[in-house]
């Protein structure tokens, strides 16, 4: 990417197990600081097929543990599957969470709910993932 | 919030349940008027962890129902749960339903299907909630 | 849509199948170069409530199966539905993928991983559809 572009933000992690949730709002503030974004909106997306980007609460760390058990309800183990690499569940999932996320910035800082945190979610790990931050100016 | 940024606009409603569609559509109109926006993007956000907001079929109000309906299927009750409030299927709706979405803006007019609406999602209610209106002008 | 506006592009599309995944990569990519946006976003939406836009592996096509697979699991069929047009699954599958996805553009180019393409869900056809894809420059 050109050095010149400081809208754009290309960020890496390494995830630990097969399934995780990563808070990742520190990186995403960090970000839009280095930005210089005042007002506008961040765009913070995975570019992975078995990952995703989700937001929710990242205080009480079961939240997390507990969305991931209702998601291995809601896409069980093989139902039939094709494809042949074994993890069609994780592009499944990332598929239903979404690879992306959008929020809104104002006087600098992201308007979030008080409980509300910028997960990456890791769903056929461990591996070396990347997420981008890309900021809109407004006003 | 300082009051002289036009382009975003915090709403507040109350839910009357403990799972609801409410329409929004009407606000998120009305705060695209009063912004005076043109062309561009609009950004509808909930700050909350066991809310979210839905693009669907806002005609016949036996949709949202079985909407609803369905996601007590991909999210039932308890399954091994470690989240100590009790709340942790509305949070798993959240992440799948997402906190936000983006719609365009022509004209001064949302560009959305015949049948679509915009939908605040209360999967955790009776409560008095807000969401946010931010504005992106292109053209 | 009037003529001048060349941040906003209509497509079209026919489905061939009750439900399919269609690759809509090669058409998001030709309305940015025509759009001659170089640094930014573009937003693509569905203005549909039974199909979405998805964001997964284009590469081998049992991954969009696959999928398909998953959600069947996770929005089965009649469970006490009261819409009366028979396709309330459609409706769930809309929501839960979402009729919309954001993708970064730099360079003229999409910002998207090695195995990532942009889908057109169908869940209710085969019909005659419609997507928008919206641009927005920031540098």
């Amino acid at each position: 990417m050109p050095s010149d572009d400081k809208t754009l933000s290309k960020q890496s992690l390494h995830t630990s197990a097969k399934e995780q949730f990563i808070d990742i709002t520190p990186q995403v503030e960090k970000a839009v600081r280095e930005m210089g974004l005042t007002n506008g909106l961040v765009v913070v997306y995975a570019p992975h097929t078995t990952a995703a980007i989700a937001i929710n609460e990242n205080h009480d760390p079961t939240v997390a543990h507990d969305i991931l058990v209702t998601l291995d309800h809601a896409a069980p183990l093989d139902r039939g599957f094709q494809h042949l690499e074994g993890n069609s569940i994780a592009h499944a999932k990332s598929a239903l969470v979404g690879c992306s996320q959008t929020v809104i910035v104002q006087d600098g800082q992201l308007v979030m709910g008080t409980w509300q945190g910028i997960f990456f979610c890791e769903f056929d790990g461990p591996r070396h993932r990347t997420f981008y931050v890309k900021g809109l100016t407004t006003a």
